[in-house]
């Protein structure tokens, strides 16, 4: 599993929603500009038009019944193009990738939000071609309680008229996502729930401590 | 795996390029019409916008590499969403289904033709829950030596002409489709050598007798 010492690291970072991710990533797409540090994100991500099309088939709302086998077979296929294409070979040149999303997210959201844990051995056998091995090298995980991350998301504290399934799969999502981190030989979680200056601080230390 | 009494039968009709396959459902099309009998086919398929946008995706030509198990995957999604949507549907109400190609026409090129036998295992796990059980009742293989059927697709007898490459791989593919017959609890294997007209009737006979 181990890549060669001259390879760039590979890190993702992921949380869910109302965990203040994309400006996070906007941060440190900023305060690392002009490195050696490449970004992509999932699903789709750079250096693959393939996987950005799945990505356009397989978040687009439609009439028919989508099952959720069909989900995780396009999203595996997008990711295989992703990695393939774009992850692994920008790592062998010795850049660094930032990825806003990665398997974790499938998992957090399609087996964990949507109650289908019955799918996970499905999904490993997956993703283990998808990502052709490519763990991730360090995994941040925004993490805040559900609640907080709903309230946000609604804005303006209309706390008291969450809807009950609504925070159930934030609650799911949140469960997955913890569960996964566990998964990865070097994994931080970093505390979202704090003021967004120091969750993007907090972020940006982990990653160049991770790589000086 | 067996369906109740009161279902559809699904019938597949496969074979390699050249083996008059196309003609012979335009004219199955026209002699069974009228009856309870519907047609589909694959990739993409009857009743599922989902399984035809992912076949516009993975037919369509393009210059990033797209990896065998990209195509897996995506074919894969597709049947689940056309089997899911349609066939077992048409099957539950009575319908009988003839769907021209299935998994084994992926098989037959994915794997044989492309010289990927090393992906079978991967293929056939994605297989079995893209197909959920749906094997064909009935499988009638259109069978006819490689060189003849290079011949008729590039008419006009320009047999010197043949591209070896070209050549090995119709006789990977054809191959792929014999063995795959065996798979199948019944299979048919239609000499398409023989006069169209003899063909035609060769392949309707087949079906009436079965489903009477």
């Amino acid at each position: 599993m181990a890549r060669p010492a001259t390879w760039g690291k590979f890190i993702v970072v992921d949380g869910g929603d109302g965990t203040g991710k994309t400006s996070v990533i906007d941060f440190l797409k900023e305060e690392l500009k002009g490195g050696d540090i490449l970004f992509t994100r999932e699903p789709g991500g750079t250096g693959s038009p393939l996987a950005e099309e799945i990505r356009g088939v397989v978040l687009r709302k439609r009439d028919e019944r989508v099952f959720a086998e069909t989900e995780l077979m396009l999203f595996s296929a997008a990711r295989l193009q992703h990695v393939g294409n774009f992850v692994l070979p920008a790592l062998r040149r010795g850049n660094h990738v930032i990825s806003d999303r990665f398997s974790s997210s499938t998992i957090a959201y399609q087996l964990y939000g949507n109650g289908r844990l019955d799918l996970q051995k499905f999904f490993d056998n997956l993703d283990r071609v998808a990502t052709s091995g490519c763990v991730p090298d360090l995994y941040i995980l925004l993490d805040v309680d559900s609640e907080e991350a709903m309230r946000r998301r609604h804005s303006a504290g209309a706390t008291s008229r969450f809807d009950e399934r609504e925070l159930a799969f934030h609650k799911a999502v949140r469960a997955g996502f913890l569960e996964t981190a566990n998964r990865f030989p070097r994994s931080v979680i970093v505390d979202a729930g704090k003021s967004d200056a120091d969750v993007k601080q907090n972020v940006l230390d982990e990653i160049l401590k991770f790589l000086n």
